[in-house]
């Protein structure tokens, strides 16, 4: 991944020097679950733990060889004494692969699970605070309903919820640990080494494998963590349209020196928004291709390998750069208030015609009777710029069903805010009524 | 979907009527809460269940209306007396849509959990059928070691249960009524009429939703219907391996009046699974659809329809035709057992080489020297077409090592399937040593 | 494709009786072709040519054989005499299947051209109706400049003679013949078949195939569908985005009976334009199947035909759907020109800033300078809800560079349509400037 | 792109160096376009062309402004003197954003058709080299028909033939200078200035854009780059199968000091085809990536931006990498010339059923009836392993039709090469006959 979409933390969990650290955690683990199968004694095994390896000694030997973790075992050998003939005893190349990737990505997933615990926070503080400020509820672009700002927040927190959820059990199924030989038929060691090896790394074991994982663990993480990024999207549309000259409810924070356009000084873009748009597409095409990462032939091609060189490192790289950067943006995003009222009154009123239709039937209209006036009232006011109020209060059909009163209350913004309480009940299990 | 993938059951699911059966059931249910909450007696809604449609009538209006909802209520009040004011009260259209579809695939999910639990089925009775047949095992193309024809159907009888939870989970996400209203906020009727109405639906309620209920649950769905493909897929490359003429270790099962080509009277191609092989990748590409679905504008637009009404149908319609056809192909496939055992014997046994390299390296011999020897007879016993065990029993520097009794245990098969006992347990929980 | 989004046209190009058709048309133009190489005589030839089908007769017999083609060739042969001998003679099925498919892709081509032409006749026509209507241009959804609403129009012009360069190119690709036999050696009949047949049925010839055309042109093919629908995409979220409650520029036609809302009546949405943007997205995913099917095994396998028979059809069909519909709703869009010029005011003039920023770097300020004043005022104007004319003409700073005149003149309107001729001309070839 | 599957001329091209570089020279040649059009004298254009810049004042200035094309003027500007007015005159950012991508593009694509043109080179070598050379035709995986190992090559030079003129025009679609300002109605500077520029930096120009090059342009150039991997992939996956122990017709070239496997001494794994074949799915995800790019808002939003800045510089210098490497493969490719002629034999001879089929109606027989007993016959022999000479040889059925010569002559290998001069002479315009 390029430097500008890469957090520190994560150049240095995919960084070429952590990748081998992990190859050597695992040599290690096996070594150890030899140890207490009794392969070798303890001495053996105290010296194996002082192996170490230079990087250009692996790099030199894999021009070599062609063959990266041979070279990384000659090159952890030349640290090593007799006890060298032990270390990847046993050992398929791909059970130190995988396993050293299962490694890493745990520590990875925890990266972004404390991402997305931060962005649930912002999400939760936000939903809080705006419970009810009220803002037009849009379908189609269009003006639909009134309801509350607060409850966009509200929503994303609960889609988190259930992405998070999603992320957790998708995590969990490529933290394995794999030592089942070349085959994944255990016949060069026996079951017990990966179970040993498995919990001394903290990892867990499959059932059963080939010589590698099987690909659909790593396709349905992937296509998780693309499920996460579309998420950030929608929202980020969200940002954007609200950000629009015309609607202008939210900015996006500005600080003093930044600049918005070379050619026009006045503009203030949704920028950070823009570029969670832009990198969610980018998440989306690496899980197309982690899907056909997925029918190897018989018991592994590599064909796999390279790919995922690139789309592991990079999507959870991409996906921990955008949920810092967008948890930040959210928590300084700068709220219009008042033009959001504004807003709302900018069509009349025809956007309670819901309540009137529903007043008008339980008053004793029928449905299309009642949706037919409704529907020629609002017109009019739309296309004349004039009072859906007033073309109500002086209409003889309607009167004969609904009273100044009754016409009154259809206006009334509390109304479409009623409910926010059940809701946050259940989305947050708080009490916001009192 | 086109009929030739399309088994009946899913034509009727995914019909018209059944959806506008569905949408009546819903306007019912709702019709029901209401009665609960109180707004009309028993005997209107004893009236309002009589409600029925003609397609035509619906049709019909809906040239008119350009509406299909309201298309439908109006067609369903020509059933009905002056009750009708209330049928679809205090509804908007998504409410009824939504839900539908969500009932809709309630019972698609019930069809196509069947079909994996067949699957299922087959792959446990194979695995078991086979357990100890010896096979080559292959990676990168390229002969490996012996392990187990039987395994490959554990394996993926594994894979389903991950795949089946995952069904599972995404499946509950997509089964949920949403009853709250133009922007979600249940203005027109508050939360109490989602939560009857979707328990006599027999549906889950969202904690909140927006005039729809939330795409990413469609698009994790959806993503999971395509991972399920890629399974299919890995098994008919399998297949279709293990068909090719120079392998010929399994046959698609040929009917005595079936024809292979129309030029090549010999031919018996693994049809079926080149068939599973390209639906599946029909199915990702319905995914990368889902994922656009889920970045709606403000409480929704309407975009994602136009490709659900596809998508869903389609993607289900051909997981439930591959599912079925091919658990049939599994179950009727020709195995040639003594072929698997002639391409164990095709390469001068030089398959063996890994325990020959583990019994040096066990009787003293350091990793890398083992590895040279090894590597150098392995060659030479494929070059020249000779016999790999021959070339040790006469190799000096091994016979250092290995005494004749040691070189032969290195070629006993039974080696390589002495722990299928121990994977076998893992994955089906039970135990085949007996 | 499911009837709603199917043409008549395309229903019946895709419907297994013009399939069969196709397949007869084939055989024949290869019968022909045997005829001219002297394999039988013209009354022979003339007695083919009599042949026909009958539906039920291929899938009762493709029950049996499971090979639709031969199915074909046996009800076909019911229909003839003796000379049914000849009939299929020297073919391998794809020889029939590829070439068919072809003869029907260039019919439907000829279909999607024809629409493309008439999408781009409705964009040249609004482009040189609207060609002086100003209208706020936008970037990242912030008012920019001031621009022609036939712009917009002239812009999808310009991106539709790019992409029907790039159909042409592409159905090209698509449209040949191929009868090279089971290896595509020509072993069976030789190159002539090919030339004659294909000759005879207006087809291209391939310079090589395998037993199948290579289908990277099926690839590409769906690609540039795909590439159209996007584009289509993009005009459909341009016309969405216009018609925002807040923006209101533009409204698609709405009919007198029309409903826009079961709940909210008066709704009118832009569903033409939100149904488009769906059904691109489907489109893409077809892509990416289409991608899928190129690496065929050796000389074919028969994976891509599963595929190919849902999406090739469906995706002709919904491209032929999307043009009629879209260029429908463009044609009879309704404009809101007095709103354009509102939206054009809504900023107090800060759209105008850029001119004010050159008009001081021409007067001999320094760009940075220019640019830190000019964001200054802008700002403050944007915020003070004040007229930034007014805000220009009492600043000490810029009245030292720029007078009144000068400052006026920064707000001329037409100073931002003065080279439309100059695009138009280029676009269109035309001169509107007379 | 990670370091792996980089060449340094990539490296470079993409660097923050090489960009800056380009947008030096993109201003420039903006500057000489407003000096030819009279804005200032030659001196002046000449003291701009001694502009410079320093990276990290680049850096540091973004930093505060957060923009990077202010950074880059403000940092250019630090070495000019009072002609720093002129810089970046009458442009918007992406005038010389777009442009530069453009410019450096050009330089890409230069190298990518090299590279094309290599792996052409390469693929007619080996297709005249093996013209002659019999080897098994297989569709479905079964053996066919023989065929000629020198059309394999043959095909895949045509196909690169089709993918190089797609590329090209691919390519010209993105060699293209934008500087029509900010909503790209050269309100700010008029069409000259982009004509001369376009010119002096030999970039072609659009007839009309927005505020930027319209993005199906980049989505069509990634989806042959695509295309380009699709194809590789499908070569890859042919010398994969070629490769596989049963088959061994070919190996990829190993030497001395490379190893197979750390577990198994003996295994010549097709890495490199294997790499192609997980490089070629990660070029289709870029695919998805970029048509989303393209339905960007009004005169444009910047989301398209962050994807782009990943996944044209990775895209191409992927493409650049594979191809490379993969010409280099097959060049090296090891061909075993005898296992071919093995294989051929591999089934008694009933991969020249075809041609008994085709004697036998030649002779009169009806095709049907030929059909049923030629694939009874070879059922027979595949089934017994006996002769399918031997068998056709002692059938009355046959002999009443054919007689010994004319059985012969069926399993003449020659047969099926007779016209690779024919296709030979349509694919590279040369008679091999001679």
């Amino acid at each position: 991944m390029i430097a500008r979409y890469q957090r520190e933390i994560m150049k240095e969990l995919w960084s070429e020097t952590n990748k081998f650290d992990a190859y050597l955690k695992v040599e290690l683990a096996c070594s150890y679950a030899w140890l207490k199968q009794g392969l070798f004694d303890e001495s053996t095994y105290e010296a194996l733990e002082k192996a170490s390896f230079n990087l250009d000694d692996i790099y030199r030997i894999e021009q070599e060889t062609k063959h990266d973790v041979i070279a990384f075992t000659k090159a952890v050998s030349l640290t090593l004494g007799e006890e060298k003939k032990w270390l990847h005893y046993g050992l398929t190349s791909t059970d130190v692969v995988d396993t050293a990737q299962s490694l890493i990505l745990k520590k990875v997933n925890r990266i972004l699970i404390e991402d997305m615990q931060k962005m649930m926070a912002v999400l939760k503080e936000k939903a809080l605070l705006y419970k009810d400020l009220p803002i037009m509820g849009r379908t189609h672009g269009i003006h639909a309903e009134v309801t509350s700002f607060g409850l966009k927040y509200a929503l994303w927190y609960e889609d988190f919820k259930r992405l998070f959820n999603l992320f957790i059990e998708a995590a969990k199924n490529v933290e394995v640990a794999k030592v089942s030989g070349a085959v994944g038929n255990y016949s060069a060691n026996g079951p017990m080494i990966e179970t040993i090896a498995a919990k001394k790394l903290g990892l867990e074991t499959s059932n059963i494998s080939t010589q590698t994982l099987q690909r659909d663990r790593h396709a349905n993480y992937i296509s998780v963590i693309a499920l996460i990024g579309a998420e950030l999207e929608k929202i980020a549309v969200e940002i954007r349209h609200l950000s629009r000259t015309e609607v202008k409810e939210v900015s996006e924070y500005f600080s003093i020196d930044q600049k918005g356009s070379s050619a026009m000084p006045h503009k203030k873009n949704p920028i950070s928004s823009e570029n969670i748009s832009g990198l969610s597409r980018v998440l989306k095409g690496y899980m197309v291709t982690a899907y056909d990462n997925i029918a190897l032939w018989h018991e592994r091609d590599i064909s796999h390998s390279s790919a995922e060189r690139i789309i592991i490192a990079d999507a959870t790289t991409l996906l921990d750069y955008m949920l810092n950067r967008y948890a930040h943006t959210l928590d300084q995003l700068v709220v219009h208030e008042s033009q959001m009222m504004r807003n709302i009154d900018l069509t009349q009123g025809v956007v309670f015609a819901q309540s009137v239709l529903h007043q008008l039937i339980d008053q004793g209209l029928v449905r299309e009777a009642a949706y037919n006036i409704v529907q020629s009232l609002a017109h009019k006011a739309l296309n004349e710029r004039t009072s859906f109020k007033e073309l109500l209060l002086g209409d003889k059909d309607i009167n004969e069903y609904l009273d100044k009163d009754q016409i009154e209350a259809c206006f009334d913004i509390k109304k479409h805010l009623k409910y926010i309480p059940d809701i946050y009940q259940k989305v947050f299990g708080v009490d916001i009524s009192l």
